[in-house]
């Protein structure tokens, strides 16, 4: 199974908006989330840290609505990116998105020691606004369902 | 502003469950998120550290998730435990819930160096599934919002 994105869309995050625990490449202990198209889809993968527990053999549900998050605003920015004109890899800037709503829905306990991989659908339902649906494998079981709704970043964000 | 939870359910976790990256007394690396009651509702008090980060200045939203996250599943312990004739700090095991559903919308940029509260109000829907209704406040500002619902942890967490 391909397990790695070529061209992630967080590669392209100008340096002010790539601190994100998440996703962000330059925050040092973060998760660094790569989203990338596959397809039609996009993907990330992620292989949760031992620290990343439920119970003990079990991925924390935190960790897993965490890559939800951020495949969902990665899926947003790559998916407005694309309808501008751009694929990650161009160079070209990608927009920022922020989190709208989160939803997660656990099916089943997902095993540590296995990479996960998130698959997105995106729907765009305003220029500035876009929903994507998604699924969480852990090999082929699938663990986890979510939506994620994806707001261009107000400038409230860039103002403290 | 009272900012610590005198009895807290997890502290009262088998130490077989307690290793949860976001609340378990065990798990060094993770938040330990406390959660008991204030009257009726049920709250959580988290300083999310400076690694948090969405954009520089505001906390990222996967930690809020996980606050949810956490604050749901103790506050659905907290009821049972109730139910069941106990409060935290009498000694007697609480039951241990899992995730079943988590939602958050995201109101506001939520500001770092603040004092997070989460808020519960709990619902039994289920002699084995609870909902709680969430908000999470940064000072005086509702930042989030969010529901989990709860399930008894089933036998196949147990069983790996």
């Amino acid at each position: 199974m391909l397990t790695k994105v070529m061209h992630a869309i967080q590669d392209e995050y100008p340096d002010d908006f790539a601190w994100c625990y998440g996703c962000g490449k330059l925050n040092k202990e973060g998760n660094h989330f790569r989203t990338g198209w596959q397809g039609e889809e996009t993907v990330t993968f992620f292989e949760p840290a031992e620290k990343y527990t439920a119970i003990p053999g079990f991925v924390y549900g935190g960790a897993i609505a965490s890559l939800v998050d951020c495949h969902g605003t990665g899926s947003c920015s790559l998916a407005l990116h694309r309808k501008n004109g751009h694929e990650p890899g161009s160079g070209e800037v990608p927009p920022r998105f922020v989190t709208a709503s989160l939803n997660v829905d656990y099916l089943k306990p997902t095993p540590q020691g296995t990479v996960l991989k998130a698959v997105g659908k995106v729907e765009e339902i305003h220029p500035k606004k876009w929903k994507v649906s998604i699924e969480v494998f852990a090999g082929e079981i699938l663990c986890a369902t979510g939506e994620v709704v994806g707001v261009v970043m107000p400038v409230t964000f860039t103002q403290k």
